[in-house]
């Protein structure tokens, strides 16, 4: 039996959406929001934190999140949908609990100095970029939320969230909740380079692209880089079309590939194109989605605006708790 | 001439005000109302960074100080006087301009390291602590105030909050504005032991006194440490109680008092007594005015409520300047 839990999740607006987001964070999202309360967030304000410098793109960034999230079936009916700027709850109480949050617990954060060595051309010795995980614990918090799904990586910064929550709870009373973890394993999605993907290396295709342009991204993907003329048989292992094919093709489809690829009886080209067929016929719905919602710039008004309005009714109660709890 | 600037400053609510902040920052303040457009408010999130293990008294305090102001004489008809947290875009502010100061501006920040030395036995290394600057910055800027009335010793802050406001003026748009500082020499008050008046010392004497309790104060207070006997002669410079003439009394008298000491003419007690009674008539329409405000507690209510409604209106102005130019 599946009980239902509140269930908190956010994605910075940093680009548009790619298939590794999509078979990652928004398929996982959209069976949780099936059975769970969920809310699903923009998180605007942390995208900020590493891109203070150049928030041009911004707001089309938050526009293209929450069109890309819907398209690919985020149901704003099961879930609050919302933009965190949109609810100054989150700003109040990242700055309560700043006041109860040691810096040593926010130096020792693993990501903190991984990022600033990652992330290179900008200066990300900064006060908010140093309480990133303060303001993540605000969000989670904020909703009482009783899990999060998170990947490996960020269970440093879930275990902060019940730190601080844990601090709160034993200075004044026990208001807040300590969520719990939802690990999640994400599909590790190849990009057309052949490595992760990711927006940083270039080699995404996006849930916005449009089909010639998928096509085009297959066509140019690199393959088994042993197999360089037609009749040099391949390697399906090494070959991240190949990884593709076992995500979108049928398993009859998966094995034949798994055979013709290594006696060379079918050539990449073929190979990328009956993978590029069922891709397209699956990204289609997505497509037609996202259309129609870039028509009615209102209706993803709408979404965001009742969003808005149930997450601000959720988190001032909590607010309020808080604020009763530290007598202020 | 006098021009009309707009003037913000605030004060922590930690305890009932004495005559220290009487003479000092609170005449200045009623001066300042005169010509100014002045915003007086409560500073009780500042509180927190200090005082987040013990808040049970925070409350009181809120209320305590914002009588002292009114009996002292700030006037709500010309100056807006709130409390910082019915004003969420201190949080909102505070959250933004956390991503764009530098930790090392903090880390350098003199009064940083200083009071986690002096305030012994809390722990002071949290986030909040270390970011009271940057909350400090918008407290500030959220109302584009042309000055701010400091002593020397809080120069630096006020450095920082200018440096905090050209980082944002040069990265995005001239928004902000750099208020100037106004140097105020405050008189140093000496509390009942001859030490400066602290509430920390525990040697005040309080604007929220009974008379009783003034007399009794000044009663054994210290005075020429030399003088052991009645007949003894004085020496009035090294005299907390002739300080308090110098404020209190007439120039007649004080020079009067300043020969009769010397010669032992007059005895310390007499000297007290004396002062006590200007001192406590200078203090009694204060101590009516508290009454009335303590009787009437919708009055108070009304004059924050009405003050935070206008604050609220100018920094959301500002806030939204602020958003435009951050392109959120
Ligand atoms: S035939 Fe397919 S699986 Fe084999 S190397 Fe080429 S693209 Fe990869
Ligand atoms: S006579 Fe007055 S001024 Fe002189 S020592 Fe006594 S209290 Fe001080």
């Amino acid at each position: 039996m599946v009980v239902s839990q509140r269930v908190l999740s956010g994605m910075q607006p940093s680009g548009r959406l790619h298939l590794g987001n999509l078979l990652g964070a928004l398929e996982n999202w959209k069976k949780l929001q099936e059975h769970n309360e969920c809310f699903f967030f923009v998180a605007d304000w942390h995208a900020l934190s590493t891109n203070y410098e150049d928030t041009r793109q911004l707001k089309t960034f938050v526009r293209e999140i929450l069109i890309d999230w819907l398209a690919a079936g985020i149901n704003p009916d099961r879930a609050t949908v919302f933009i965190q700027s949109h609810v100054p709850e989150h700003a109040i109480l990242n700055l309560l609990l700043s006041m109860i949050t040691p810096v040593s617990w926010l130096e020792r954060n693993p990501t903190y100095k991984e990022k600033q060595e990652q992330i290179e051309g900008r200066d990300l010795h900064t006060y908010g970029f140093l309480g990133y995980p303060v303001l993540q614990a605000a969000d989670i918090l904020l909703y009482k939320a009783d899990a999060v799904p998170v990947g490996k990586d960020q269970l440093p910064h879930l275990e902060l969230t019940r730190e601080i929550a844990r601090r709160f709870n034993s200075l004044y009373s026990p208001v807040l909740v300590e969520p719990k973890e939802m690990l999640t394993q994400f599909p590790k999605v190849m990009g057309t380079d052949g490595r992760k993907m990711s927006k940083s290396y270039g080699n995404t295709i996006n849930l916005s692209d449009s089909e010639p342009e998928v096509r085009q991204k297959l066509k140019t993907m690199v393959t088994d880089p042993a197999r360089v003329r037609r009749k040099d048989p391949g390697n399906p292992e090494v070959c991240a079309v190949f990884d593709f094919h076992k995500i979108y093709s049928g398993s009859d489809v998966i094995k034949q590939i798994d055979k013709e690829c290594r006696t060379a009886e079918i050539g990449c080209i073929d190979c990328k194109s009956l993978v590029a067929n069922t891709m397209v016929e699956q990204l289609a719905p997505i497509w037609e989605s996202r259309k129609s919602l870039e028509a009615n710039p209102k209706r993803l008004e709408d979404i965001v605006q009742s969003g808005g309005e149930h997450a601000t009714k959720v988190s001032q109660q909590t607010l309020s708790e808080v604020k009763e709890a530290m007598k202020i």
